[in-house]
C-alpha cells in the first residue's frame, strides 16, 4: 500500500506524486506552470478574475481575503463571520510570545517588516497553529453522529479518547481566560446568521462534557476551537482557517512593534509581568454602529 | 545643537533621549512600562477600551485595524477608505520578489507562517517602502502651498528637485503598469467620500507636471503615491501607513504560498516568467453589491 | 499508558510534563528558570565554563560551535570532522530555494538580516532538514544488527520498508548529483580520523544494496546522510546535528545575498535558469595547506 | 551632480544606476545573470573555484567563510583572525533582545530554523549592525592622519564630533562591561600576529581620548569597535564585515532556543531577569590546546 511519506496536500483529484527530494527530480522548469489567484495584466489586475479597482469601495478586506483565499465572493452571512472571526484575534496584548518576538525585534530598531515576520514565526503548534487537530477532532465525532451517535454520546467518545491519551482536548482551556469572550460572541453570531452546523453543534457538546468533568477543572472552548467550529461549518478548510490566525493577528504585531518603538528607548530588556496598561478605559461602540 | 544619531521616533512632545547602546543603560527592567494598545483581564479583552466581542460583528476587520492602529473608530468615510486602501495591496501576481521568496519557501515544505514570514521580508525601500519618502516629498510642496505657492508651481519645485537629483518621483512609476487602476479609483473615492483635501491635490498637481516631461515617459501616479496621498489627508501618519501594506499583502502571501503548496510538489525550481494564469475569467462583482 | 500528544524534547532523565497550551498553566515567571550555555557577568563572558577571551585565539569557530552545542571540548578527531561537516554544507549556488529567498529579499533592498532570516526558513522537511528520518532510519538497521542481523540483511530489510511504502530512502539521491563528492569526502576522512563507527557501517551497507536496486536508479549517498552517519558515529544527536545545517548555510546565503545586492539592479525578475557562473576557474588548495 | 537617492552598493567601478523602482524597468529576466561564488556541476562543487571536498578537511569553517566572502583563501594570520572574530561574538547569553526573540519564538513550538530566523532578525542598527558607522568614523580619524594629523590629534579631532553632536562613540561603550574582554584579546592578537594597522591604531588612539572624557564615563571599546578596527585592517569591508556578526551569533542563537525547547514547558513566560546560570564553572582550555 503506497503511504507517501511527505503528506500529499494536493486537491484529492489529483494523482498522488512520490517524487521526494531523495529522487532526482526531472527539470521542470521548462514546463509552465499555473496559477488561479491573480492575473496580472499591463493596468489590470484580476483577483479571482474580479477587477482589483471594482472590487475596491465594494468589498470589505475581510470579504476580498474570504474571496481571495476561497475563490468566490463571500454571501453577507460568510461575510460578516469572517469580519468576526478576523476581528476576534487580532491582538491578545504584550503577554504571547510571539508579541514578545515582535518587541524584542522591535528593541534593537529592526524596520516594522523584520518586527511582524519574527512576531508571525511564533504561530505554530502551541499557538493558533493547532486548527487542524481540532477540525479533525471535530471530525472524528461528526463522523461517529453520521453512524448513528448522538451529538453527545459522540463528544464523550472523543472526549475520552483524549484523556486516555492524557492530551489536552483540542480547542479548549486558555492560559489565561476561563470563559473566553470571543468564541462566545462567534457561536451567537453564527447562532444568529444561521450558520451552525454540525461542527458548532459537535464542539457545544464537547463543551457540555467538559463542564461535567469530574476534576472540576474549567474548560471553556476557546477563540481556536471556536474558529475551527465555524469555519468547518462555512467550508473552510483547515489550511485557509490556519491562515486566517496569522492574517488576523498581523495588525497587532505590527501595532505593539510600533507602540514598543514609539515610546520605549532603544536595546531595554523587556520584562512581560511589569507592564501596566494605560491605555483609553472600557467604553461601548456607538449606537449607530449597532 | 543636539542631533541624535538614532532618529527620535517618540511624539514630539516628549523631551528627546539621546541614550545609545553606546551607553550604558541603567536597568530600566524594574520600572513599570506602559502598553495602550488591549487591556487583558481574565475573561475580557479590551481593544482601545472597546470590548472585542462587541467589536466583533459592529466593526469589519478593516475598522478594526484602523481602530488599533489609530485609537479610535473610523467615520464611515474614513472606514471605507481604509477598506478599499486595504484591498488595493491585496495581492499582485506570482512576480513580486517577495511573493517568489514567499513561494521558494513553500516548495521546501516549510509551514505556511515561514512563507509569510519569509515573503513580508521583501518590504522594504524599494517594495511598498517607501512611503516616507512618498508623504515627506508631497509635505514639501505643500509647504510651499502654505508659503502662497500655486499647487502646480509647488508641484513644479518638487519635481524639479528629483531630476536634479537624478532621483525617481516618490509614488510614482510601475515596473509593469502605465496606468494603475488602484490609484485611480483610490483618488476617485476619496473624490465621492469628500475626503480630498492637500495631499490628494498635490499628487494630482504632480502628475500634471509628471505627464508633461519632455522626455516623454509616461509616469503614473501608482498605488504607493497614492495610499500616501490618501493617508496624508485622512491623517495617517507614515509609519502606521508603511504597516498598511504588509497588514495588506500578507493574505496575498498566504494564497500564493497555499497554492504553491497544493498544487506543485515540493523542491521545484521555480521560474518566475514560466507561469500561466489559468484561474476565473474576468467577471462583475454582483449588483447586488454595488 | 501515557501519550503525551507533543513530543517530549527533553531528556529522559526528566519526567513528562504533559502540559500543553489547552490547560491554563500557573503562573511560571515567578520562578527562576536556568540555563547552563553562556555565563555573562561584568567583564567575563564564559561560554561553558571557558573564558571567550581564551577560546579566542585557541580554538576554531567550528570546534567552538562543538564547545557551545556538546558543552565540551571536541577531541582533535571530531573538531576536524566538526570542521569538515560545516564546510560541506556552506553553500550549494544560486539555485536552492533557500537561496533563491534570500536573493528576492535581497532584490528588494532588505538589509542582510532579512536576506538570511529569509533564507534560513527554508531549512526545513525537504531541504536539509531530515536528519532526524535519516538518524532514525540508520538506527533501525543498528537495532537489527544488535539482534544478530549482519549489516547486509539488516540495509536489506530497511531499504524494503521503504521500497514497500513507497518512500525514497532517508539520506539518498540528490536533485542534481549522481555521486555527491562531500559525502564521499567525509565518509573517507571518517576513516582516516578512526571515527568510522556503526552509523557509517550501516549507511556504507545501504549504499551497496541502493545501488544493487533493479530498476538502475543511482541512488547516492547525499551530504544528509553522510552527516547522519557521521554524526551519529560521533555522538551528536538529531536536533544538533539539525543546528548544523543552518549553521553551514548561513555563510553561503550571507554571501549570496551580498552578492545580489553588489551585481543586480534593485527588484529584478530573478530567472533560476538564466545564470552564468563567472567566477573563479577550477584551482587547488595550495601545497602548504595540504 | 548625480546623487543617487539609493546608496550604490555596486564596486566602485562599475556606473552608477539610477534605476529605481518608480522607473519601469525594461525586462531583464532574458539576459544572462552572472555569479562568482559556487559553481554547480553534476558531482562537483566548486566554492570559489577550489572543489569543496578539497576544502573538507584543508580549510577550517572559518577559513572557508572567509574564501567565500572574500574570494581566497586567508593567509595564516587573517584565518586565525578570522577565527577568532567569529568566536568573539558566538553568544552572549540570554538577555540580548535578539536571543530572547528566539527563545520567545521556541516556546510556541516553532522549528529551529524558525527560530534562528527570529533571532537573526534583531541584528540591526544599535545590535551588531553598526560596524559601518564605526569604520567611517575610523575612517574619518584615519583621513585626517594623511593629511598630517597625528593619530592623537585626529582621534580628538572626531571623538570631539560625536560629542557636539551628542552622539555616542562608535564602537565604544556596552550595556553591561565596562571592559570587553574579547575586544582586548582580539587586539592582542592582532599584535601578536603583527596585523596591526591603522584601524586598530585609529581606535586605540580614540580609547585613551575617550578614557580622559571629563564626565568620568568609563568608555571602553567594545567588541564591535575591536572587529571593525580589525576588519579594516586586514581588508574586510564593512558590509562584509555586518555578515560576520550573524554568522557567529547563529550558533549561539540555535543553541538558545534548543536549551528552551529542551529544558522548558512550552508557552511559558519568559522572564529575562529571572534566570541563573547552572552550566559548568569556570574552566581553562586545556594546556594542549595552547
Amino acid at each position: 500500500m503506497t503511504k507517501p511519506r511527505v503528506p500529499d496536500r494536493r486537491s484529492p483529484a489529483k494523482p498522488s506524486r512520490p517524487h521526494k527530494r531523495a529522487h532526482p527530480l526531472k527539470n521542470d522548469s521548462d514546463t509552465q506552470w499555473k496559477t488561479a489567484l491573480t492575473c496580472i495584466e499591463p493596468n489590470k489586475i484580476l483577483m479571482r478574475g474580479y477587477p482589483l479597482d471594482e472590487i475596491m469601495g465594494r468589498l470589505t478586506f475581510g470579504e476580498s481575503i474570504y474571496l481571495l483565499l476561497m475563490g468566490e465572493v463571500p454571501s453577507p452571512s460568510i461575510g460578516s463571520l469572517m469580519e468576526a472571526i478576523l476581528v476576534s484575534f487580532i491582538d491578545h496584548g504584550v503577554t504571547p510570545p510571539s508579541t514578545l518576538a515582535a518587541r524584542n525585534t522591535a528593541t534593537t530598531g529592526a524596520p516594522l517588516r523584520a518586527c511582524v515576520a519574527a512576531g508571525v514565526l511564533g504561530f505554530g503548534r502551541h499557538h493558533g497553529g493547532d486548527i487542524e487537530s481540532c477540525m479533525q477532532f471535530l471530525d472524528t465525532g461528526l463522523e461517529l453522529v453520521r453512524k448513528g451517535s448522538s451529538y453527545r454520546h459522540a463528544a464523550e467518545t472523543i472526549v475520552l479518547s483524549c484523556l486516555e491519551a492524557s492530551e489536552p482536548i483540542p480547542g479548549f482551556g486558555h492560559r489565561f481566560h476561563t470563559r473566553d469572550p470571543r468564541a462566545a460572541r462567534l457561536f451567537q453570531m453564527a447562532l444568529e446568521l444561521e450558520i451552525e452546523g454540525g461542527h458548532i453543534q459537535m464542539i457545544r457538546a464537547v463543551e457540555l462534557v467538559a463542564a461535567a468533568l469530574p476534576d472540576g477543572h474549567a474548560q471553556p472552548v476557546n477563540i481556536d476551537g471556536a474558529i475551527a467550529a465555524v469555519c468547518g461549518d462555512i467550508g473552510i478548510p483547515a489550511e485557509i482557517a490556519n491562515a486566517l490566525f496569522i492574517i488576523s493577528r498581523v495588525p497587532g504585531i505590527a501595532a505593539q512593534a510600533q507602540e514598543e518603538r514609539q515610546r520605549e528607548h532603544p536595546m531595554r530588556t523587556i520584562d512581560p509581568k511589569a507592564h501596566l496598561y494605560d491605555g483609553a478605559g472600557q467604553r461601548r461602540i456607538p449606537d449607530k454602529r449597532r
